[in-house]
């Protein structure tokens, strides 16, 4: 990952302001405050780290606007949102490591009957690839990755290492499925009849829309029938589990192990924070946030943001769960109050 | 899935009666309440979607007994259970576009060693067979899964992409395995010596009953010695932790991301709802109900429902919950009788 | 796994002195308890077993020091912890069972330029290896498992079915990854702009220490940029989220389905016990112990037991939680307090 650039190059790429250093510095890697060496540019992204941006070796960093003193020598670049500005920067470089080379492998299986432009898709060894699969061009598939029958890839989608897309499900463009995702598993459906579950078949598929990134392991359940939808510019991290018929939004952020039960709608721009769980044939409004671990099971308003089991406003959950907290004092309150009302009666009489 | 069969059909099939309309109504199609057209048949299996059945466009629509009125014009065919009734509709269309072609794929591996029929095994793209395996007839080995050495797989068995069986560990027949669920991974086993973690060899197997079904990137491990045992008919959902030693009954229910530690036992008929997490060593009754992210961490009795952490009745559960909820109150009285009896005091004074 | 060894030869490996029992009693095979015939060793390994030690047909038990008498015509070896004296027993054995056989499957892909010795590692059918790959001696790359660009694998390594290892990351010696493990993923790194999340390129990779060990379906997110971190001798159980940039300490215990959010720091000797949550950014002290569900949102001190939501140290969430079981009694109290205090105003007036 070495490379070399100026402060004022970087100055450009980032859209910042030079606020200290000379414009021809030399940099020449990137790192963590507290890891980079004197030709690194690093960034102050949260203020959590202000004490390490204090201490950095850095030869510059990447600060927020209002950000004018920092440690001796070091070069500063003052821009709205350092996080996104570093980005910009990781980004550039590397694209110049990245290889995108075209063409089946030959430890790939592709059935004839899939549709694609070799000269324009990538299929990595191992990968299977299973009758009338289509792929858009740019689309890279990964080693081992299973694509089943008359699954549909959009165009730029990159499968990771032994993820699996079940048959007919539909991927937009710009698709991630990190290593182990599973699209279109069967859903969890079983009538009770005579002392048995009776499996229902999952006759449905999942359609993911596009710049939708699916997490390590994430598993997202195919429809009874019908559609499981992923809204466009979702971003879902590991270890979720999404039930058949879940329809999200656009634009959700759902983080690891949270789980949503079958038939369940989120808006737009929804967040679940680590360890959410929500019951099935719910439905949460836009905007909505829920704090890691919240529990669902009703309907939620738009725009508000909810926390504990079952979710609450967060303000009330909070309040509860600072009385809980005074639990001890007040029982000690109780038994001072019959003790004083005891010796009240007791002098009267 | 376009197909045509009449309302009388229809009935046959799910063994119910019309209620309404015309014996040769053809019905060409099939769909949630709310994407029907006016050829499809549909369902009212939920009172929740009683609104979506008023204003359907459904040709016909399956109802539970004693529903006799609906949206004009709709067909209606009443049964005990409509979902139940739904899903013999589904199979019976869905069997004449599945195919099942034995044979072993090219591009899969299988160790000579291997005991299966090639005329009724199905043996995928990629798959991996190793020695001693044993495959009973009728089953389907997905693309990309590993069976390893001395696993038996019974008869109509369906593996699908990317899952594996580990090493001796035994499946029932008619089992599933959704994508990415392994079974026989070593269980959780160390011992503390001099500073560090010594691993415990797992030299036990798992063994998996008749008719269970396995969901995406579950995971069961193998017994330390012995088996980890998943009794017949019993459902077990995606991302689902299940500890070395385990011995679950027959036709439970293990929905989604629960975690059931070592050792622990389950009775026959047991639903563990999503999120729930068992300790290690106890045991739980028949029948026993676990609701969503119930925290057992003792043994608990059979036939009844537990909610909370630690698990208690749920009737006890919730009114502990609901008390929570009035916890603020309760300390503005607490404060009021101090005033009071603060004044009463200092009247008499 | 039958095998014959006399009671001395079985005291002589596991350090323990014969309590009761011939030097020459014959022992041709191993099971639990409840479990072993008049030929088996077995163990007590947990007070929680001593009805079924009492009642077990075992040949010969392994007991912890101290127990003296059992059931008639069993003999006894006592030693300091029987449980891994019992492993001993069992490791032994296996190791006759296994089987390690170097060389590349011809149905695995190896990349050229990968740098390893085909007569010290074995490579199995459907694996993929990627450019620059590096494996160390003894090591077993497992069916269908991927290890991508430049990642390097230490000696006696052993990856399983399905596992991934993606680019540049480096596992040190004898790291086991169980089925489904995924190293690498890309951290869950987004930036909000304009209305969409733009995904930070995650650069950084994930360093596993020496003797570490990876449970099945688990994930590692890569750094964004620097490296994820879990030290030497640390287990880590399966379905475990461990988000970009975490540091995890050595001799580590993570059981099943806990969350660790990016950026957190946990010392030597911490335990997790199973669905722990983490945010992301906090620091925990060497030798804690969070006990199942706890939920950490704060840095946490050194040396002691958490529970509950919000983490606190156990006695104090425990006491809270016995009061909360009090809560109902409360209530009834206050009535009668303000009954009490409106009888004696009443009365008064």
């Amino acid at each position: 990952m070495a490379f070399a650039l100026t402060l004022s190059e970087l100055a450009r790429w980032v859209d910042g302001d030079i606020v200290r250093g000379g414009l021809d510095l030399s940099l020449t890697g990137m790192a963590a405050l507290d890891a980079a060496s004197p030709h690194d540019v690093s960034f102050l992204g949260n203020e959590k780290y202000y004490g390490q941006f204090l201490e950095t070796k850095a030869a510059a960093v990447i600060v927020p606007r209002g950000v004018t003193s920092g440690p001796e020598g070091t070069a500063l670049i003052a821009v709205e949102n350092p996080s996104l500005a570093f980005a910009v920067v990781v980004r550039h470089f590397a694209a110049a490591v990245r290889k995108f080379a075209p063409g089946v492998h030959p430890r790939a299986f592709v059935d004839p009957s899939a549709v694609f432009d070799p000269a324009k898709v990538r299929i990595q060894a191992g990968a299977v690839v299973l009758a009338g699969v289509t792929i858009g061009d740019g689309s890279d598939i990964g080693p081992n990755s299973v694509i089943s029958d008359d699954a549909v890839i959009g165009r730029d989608c990159r499968l990771m290492a032994n993820s699996s897309v079940r048959e007919r499900c539909v991927l937009g463009d710009r698709v991630i499925l990190q290593p182990g995702a599973v699209i279109g598993s069967d859903g969890y459906g079983y009538e009770f009849s005579e002392g048995r579950h009776m499996k229902i078949d999952q006759v449905g598929i999942v359609e993911i829309g596009d710049d939708v990134e699916i997490g390590a392991n994430t598993s997202i359940d195919r429809a009874r029938f019908g559609k499981t939808i992923i809204g466009e510019g979702t971003k879902i991290d590991n270890l979720v589990q999404i039930g058949h018929n879940v329809v999200i939004g656009k634009h959700c952020l759902v983080v690891s192990q949270t789980g949503i039960s079958g038939s369940t709608k989120l808006g737009d721009y929804v967040t679940c924070a680590g360890q959410v769980g929500i019951v099935g044939h719910v439905t949460i409004g836009d905007k909505v946030t829920l704090t890691a671990r919240t529990g669902v099971t009703t309907d939620l308003a738009a725009g508000q943001i909810y926390s504990g089991k079952p979710a609450r406003p967060m303000r009330e959950a909070m309040k509860i769960e600072a009385y809980s907290r005074r639990l001890p004092k007040l029982i000690d309150r109780v038994k001072a109050l019959e003790k004083a009302l005891g010796d009240t009666v007791a002098e009267r009489e």
